[in-house]
């Protein structure tokens, strides 16, 4: 079995931690590892075969230095898209690589900035998705929802047969309004789109072949020397094909149109960490409710609800309550959580103004 | 001339920017030059024979730093007590080592953590209380109140002859309560004790000895090589006085019982600068009503009424209003203004806590 991290995001909601070179899988959102380095460590304990990281070039440095410690574990490779082409080509791109060496190899593949707190659960559902996997299905990890959430897509899945799954994946639904999300939750057999997914190599090229031609004729250029994962004899081919092709999801791409796609439901903790507002599903509040972390010591005077970030150093609030506070050293972010998605005018303020080490 | 800044001050409420061995004095509140250089800058005009500026030995080697580049344009020491007893010894201190130079010479006394945005309009008040000085007068700057304070202690000054003053002082008054307050911001005729002095160094040592009999004896003991102002050969005599003097300030200890104290009323945008909240007596305020300090960039979304040191970095602020952000980089304050005194909270937390490099 072979892994395959998608870590090439970029984004602004987690600023000024986050920036252009460092975004969210680059960052300790929570004390310790960061997210791409949880992310394989997570899978660590399913003794893959080895681990493609597929990256672009502003973050392959960081990237290849974060996850050096690893390879005394795992082989592991570091691919750098010379600009992001959404998930597809990336997917393609990994595939081509494993279905060179072993065409029928299962390959697993995730998001690096994502949070799972059951890491064991995790394991448990890609297990089961790797028998499906083998006999040819496209399988995807269909996160059971918590609450009626309105900026996911759902997956509709057939669970007449009752048992863990995998289930038959009646259609993907795009981000629902409030009342059909409340409507999705209740009826239970709705499930969030985690964007991980576990298939053979040889399958998902098929799928791609049939569904995405251009791509895959792109793909088919690719030769490869001796070693496979030879990146240096890579790149350069890489480079060529990325010019071309078109940017597309694997899910639009190939997922929402195949007739070959299950469905595993996962209850694992799973959360896409969507902005500073969402760290109370990760950690643990203390007892005022405060969601402290990257912090030497948080001094809270007659201060609650509030989400704290400190660069390692002590952050005082005083008579504050549902705020979020973040330093990243440089530069510091204050706004009440329900504002945290706001981010992005900072950000654009900053880009206005010319300063572009911020961003 | 001569002037005495007392520069030994200590206190939290400037946190987490001021520090034990870095208060107030010693740091830029307002972006520039520290509270202590400006008092310097402020007198440079005056053109006094020589400064002293009277500190203690936690915050010498700092203040020395701070000052030197002011040597080339006056002579000035930096005397270093061991440990602080309040205004009373500090000033006798001073005037017993100008006396022996020069008995009559005047001498005005500063504290180095006040602001002033009327600078000539304070030398003018120097130069007028100067005159009633050299008169032999204890003169003292009354600051013309502007709103019905009720922190400050009141100066009642015998007014019934107009001009600039200097004025008779009929009493000193405590802080008083609000009703009170009140009533003497109406009167016109009540002063806030600045703690700005001006006298002949003869004529305080006088009042020292008549007031302060056991101070004044501790200070006969100082004996003088050829140069009063040789620092090395005094401060070992400084150490043995203050391990024997009582704490005293020279309002309590003098000016209060003196019959022969005059006062200069000060219109001259003079502020304590008694906490972050006091910021916007200082600074002019943006366009959203910010008041912004030491930043590189304060990005406002929504935001108003804010006030923000940033540690030369960016800070954001979106969606808050009334509040206090200041990063000294390891440290971080949010607090609404009205709260901004509790900052002693947060320091005493940090002590309990053992933080000490944070105090």
């Amino acid at each position: 079995m072979y892994v395959v991290i998608l870590a090439g995001g970029s984004g602004t909601r987690f600023w000024p931690v986050s920036r252009i070179a460092r975004p969210k899988q680059l960052i300790s959102v929570v004390d310790g590892p960061t997210m791409l380095q949880r992310t394989v460590e997570r899978v660590l304990a399913l003794k893959p075969k080895r681990i493609l990281v597929v990256t672009n070039s502003l973050q392959a440095e960081e990237t290849e230095c974060q996850l050096s410690g690893y390879r005394r574990q795992v082989p592991l490779d570091v691919i750098a898209e010379p600009v992001g082409r959404n998930t597809a080509p990336a997917v393609g791109l990994a595939a081509t690589m494993i279905a060179a060496r072993d065409p029928q190899a299962v390959m697993v593949v995730l998001p690096a900035d994502h949070f799972i707190r059951d890491e064991a659960g995790l394991r448990d559902c890609l297990q089961t998705a790797t028998q499906a996997a083998r006999n040819s299905y496209l399988v995807t990890l269909g996160i059971v929802p918590t609450r009626p959430e309105t900026g996911y897509g759902y997956i509709e899945a057939d669970m007449a047969l009752r048992g863990a799954g995998p289930f038959p994946v009646l259609r993907f639904v795009e981000k629902p309004p409030l009342e059909q999300a409340l409507r999705y939750l209740e009826a239970r057999n709705f499930l969030w789109n985690s964007g991980m997914f576990v298939w053979r190599a040889d399958v998902i090229l098929d799928e791609i072949a049939n569904q995405m031609p251009e791509l895959a004729a792109q793909l088919n250029t690719l030769h490869f020397g001796g070693d496979v994962w030879d990146i240096v004899d890579l790149e350069p081919q890489i480079a060529t094909i990325y010019a071309q092709v078109t940017a597309q999801s694997i899910d639009y791409g190939v997922m929402e149109r195949s007739r070959r796609v299950q469905v595993v439901p996962a209850e694992i903790g799973w959360s896409d960490v969507g902005s500073w507002s969402a760290l109370p599903e990760l950690l643990e509040a203390d007892q005022q409710g405060n969601v402290v972390t990257n912090c030497l010591a948080h001094i809270a005077v007659e201060s609650s609800g509030c989400i704290v970030s400190g660069h390692a150093g002590v952050v005082a609030t005083v008579g504050v309550n549902d705020l979020v506070v973040v330093s990243s050293g440089d530069a510091l972010l204050v706004c009440p959580k329900e504002r945290a998605q706001d981010v992005r005018v900072v950000v654009e303020a900053l880009k206005a103004k010319g300063l572009n080490r911020f961003l």
